[in-house]
């Protein structure tokens, strides 16, 4: 018997080619050097995990992390009214509206969104025609801000302005609200940066025919348990960022009978519970993004805790916020969707990333959970059932845990991974997997495709670089 | 090198022991021996496939079931109207009553079928109390028919009688029609045999305020495909047998509009679109079943094809049709389904299996559809998703083909499998899967629990001895 040479290859591949030529066998191990091979990043995240740690050596980062994990099981969003924006946004003045994702001034920003500005600003008849409305916004008396900034998220562009109705979510253990305007349905609408008359005409019918009867539902029912429709519609297909077929008619069963009476003898009744039990297939997203909101507020400034409570996208730039860093946001430009393009376009058209709706992600569903939702790896162009699982089996790995509270049947009834860990992202490589819609880069076109992104890989690289830097040396010990 | 002994077990167990104890390494495989040993059977299958062939060779019987089974996906169920049973079904006076499973004299029935006859009489104002009623019953002047008989299925006792709104199920490319009464909703409710005054008082209310008001916004929007109906809520979780949360939502969702305008300004209105919208889970289990009933009809008569066409139970005998035998019931006694119980219950409480709810498995959804609602496989207690999975893997091996007008999401969109071939289930052994709800032994209970049962093997060997014996010989060659 002769002694074989057995071999492994791990890390770089510049040995496969002379052993695949050879006869010798050879196994290539699923092994990358953690944090991309940055040795400052990998020695700042062996001495997190060295020394910030308590007396009896226990973790500090972890401890933080379970308690940011443990608020987030104990959220409960409850919808409570739908409201106009300025009754209950602080600060949302007249000439204040908000947008997706992380600062931005007028002059900065994509097409879509400045589309959807200058759609707002005549919403709220500040100005009449659409150069009015770029000559007011140009002049900075328009004051733009984030959405994030004021507990209120927004699809795509994101808009909310003073008199747009939003849905109230709030978060009854710990009392905190969340604020999310009503979904536009599909089309021409000001969310992908659509502006013309029939964009406003429908914003003005959900102002003054639909959100009131919500409203009327919600006040006569006693609000509705968010948190329980999520995990219905989970079991049903659904992972509620770009699949929210089921969860918008389990909205609907738990409104129906007081929507149905807020709406008896109406002449647009018809036309409003069409649109709520069934025409309007993506109605919940705006209700998860709401609610996630609702959870994920409560985990921001938990010393020590690495787990992202943010992550926007204003369509230039992408932001994450950390727990541990409140009040910082971490920026680099968006990247373009990996992306199924509708007929007649292509990536050419495509604005990069936008949105505030990867909050979701941050809770663990969308992109997290789409184990549960194999339909619509279809849908955004990302493989077969067998995909759909092997996804959330890797988002795991990112994730401070399983979430029992959201049970995948598909998946032997595993919970969804919720709460975003940076250090496990920077160790491993992996980027949470978002599932979006793609707007056209120019304004009033509209979506033109749906696909998967992630987050810029140095966001998160730079985030634990700034913890490091406030943690360390400093970890009580 | 010695040589070495190599061993494979199969069929009969006997010889396991003694190589469990030796060294010698065995392997069991796993096989039965066709048609359970049944040397007869084993012969007459043999022989159907070797005689009953063309010139060409090839199989008269395959060719039969592959028609069977383009006429199933040809199949297109559309919901038209919900009438008064008297006028839709034929020779339905106000002295006949139909029933749930093959032919069973009064005498014969088990409880909770007379508790429901009892309870059919007192809603037709044929008798004014339960004595009355079982006098007029025991007298022989109520006909009590079979659905099956008239065009009609019924869940569990499936009772419908004259003045009882059906729902009228057309398959368009057939032209026949297919009834079944609307679901009374959950707890005590006649097709679990409850027949007191709040289960009349409810019934009532169906006829009178229910059933106009669907049968308005069908008239209004046209009718509603439940093929679409059914393929949307098979890729949300349901199987439409044991769970139709999806299914029940999006029927309301096809008619929303128009329900909500035939209900506006009526002070049911609320209560109304609360049941359909929500509050009734299984309100779809009998649009299921009138689907199927209205797909399988056509595949009846079909000379050669050994499709089933109906699998039926009342409680005391399961009853096949087969294609080819049309005309012919082969029953013998119903077992009781593997079950969980509701608390306070347990399997001596249970009536055995009954309903015409089976024809949902003929056509491939329930039990064989198993692996499209994991959540139901807990619900019933028959395991995991793996379980689930597993269940509609092994129906393939019995179905004439996998149907991709039905795919499930979750199994990577393989179809469900579809037209159950008796040859296929006596020759493997293995049974069609069927998933049932439970009633009570006694009149007036209600349900107990839910299981999965199977029809008895015997019934599927008599269907394909009967087969033989008016094939064989005579197979045109």
């Amino acid at each position: 018997m002769t002694n074989k040479l057995q071999v492994a290859v791990l890390g770089v591949d510049v040995f496969d080619a002379a052993f695949a030529e050879s006869d010798t066998p050879y196994t290539r191990l699923d092994w990358k050097p953690p944090a991309g091979g940055d040795a400052k990043l990998v020695d700042a995240l062996f001495r997190l995990e060295t020394e910030c740690v308590d007396d009896k050596g226990d973790s500090l980062i972890d401890r933080a992390n379970r308690e940011a994990f443990d608020r987030l099981r104990k959220g409960r969003p409850v919808l409570k009214r739908v409201r106009p924006a300025h009754e209950v946004i602080a600060g949302l003045d007249k000439e204040t509206i908000l947008h997706a994702g992380p600062p931005i001034a007028w002059a900065d920003m994509c097409g879509p969104m400045r589309g959807a500005f200058v759609g707002a600003v005549k919403y709220e008849g500040l100005a009449k025609d659409d150069a009015g409305a770029e000559t007011l916004l140009a002049s900075g008396k328009i004051k733009c801000r984030p959405n994030h900034h004021h507990r209120a998220v927004g699809p795509m562009t994101g808009m909310i302005s003073h008199s747009m109705p939003v849905f109230v979510v709030e978060n009854e253990p710990f009392g905190n609200q969340a604020f999310c305007p009503v979904n536009e349905g599909i089309g021409k609408v000001m969310r992908f940066g659509a502006n013309d008359e029939s964009v406003i005409a429908n914003l003005r019918w959900i102002e003054t025919v639909l959100a009131p009867a919500i409203d009327q539902a919600l006040v006569d029912g006693g609000g509705v348990d968010l948190k329980v429709v999520m995990a219905q519609s989970l079991a049903m297909g659904d992972e509620m960022h770009q699949r929210n077929v089921a969860a918008s008619l389990n909205f609907h069963k738990a409104v129906a009978g007081g929507f149905h009476a807020a709406l008896s003898g109406n002449p647009e009744g018809r036309k409003a519970v069409e649109f709520v039990a069934g025409g309007n297939e993506q109605f919940f997203l705006n209700l998860a993004m709401a609610s996630c909101k609702a959870i994920m507020d409560p985990l921001r400034g938990i010393p020590y805790s690495t787990v992202v409570t943010a992550m926007s996208r204003n369509g230039v730039d992408f932001g994450i916020n950390v727990s541990d860093l409140e009040g910082e946001w971490f920026t680099a430009p968006c990247l373009k969707p990996q992306a199924l393009y509708f007929p007649g376009f292509s990536e050419a058209d495509a604005n990069p990333d936008m949105g505030d709706s990867a909050i979701v992600e941050c809770f663990g569903i969308g992109g997290m959970a789409m184990g549960a939702a194999p339909a619509v790896v279809r849908f955004v162009g990302a493989g077969g059932a067998e995909d759909a699982y092997r996804y959330t089996r890797t988002m795991r790995e990112i994730a401070v845990g399983p979430n029992p509270d959201l049970p995948i049947p598909g998946m032997d009834f595993i919970g969804i991974p919720s709460a975003i860990d940076i250090r496990r992202v920077v160790a491993t490589g992996i980027m949470p997997v978002i599932n979006t819609g793609v707007a056209h880069r120019l304004p009033g076109v509209g979506q033109v495709g749906a696909g998967i992104v992630t987050p810029p890989m140095e966001i998160m690289r730079r985030a634990l670089s700034r913890f490091a830097e406030k943690r360390l040396g400093k970890c009580g010990r």
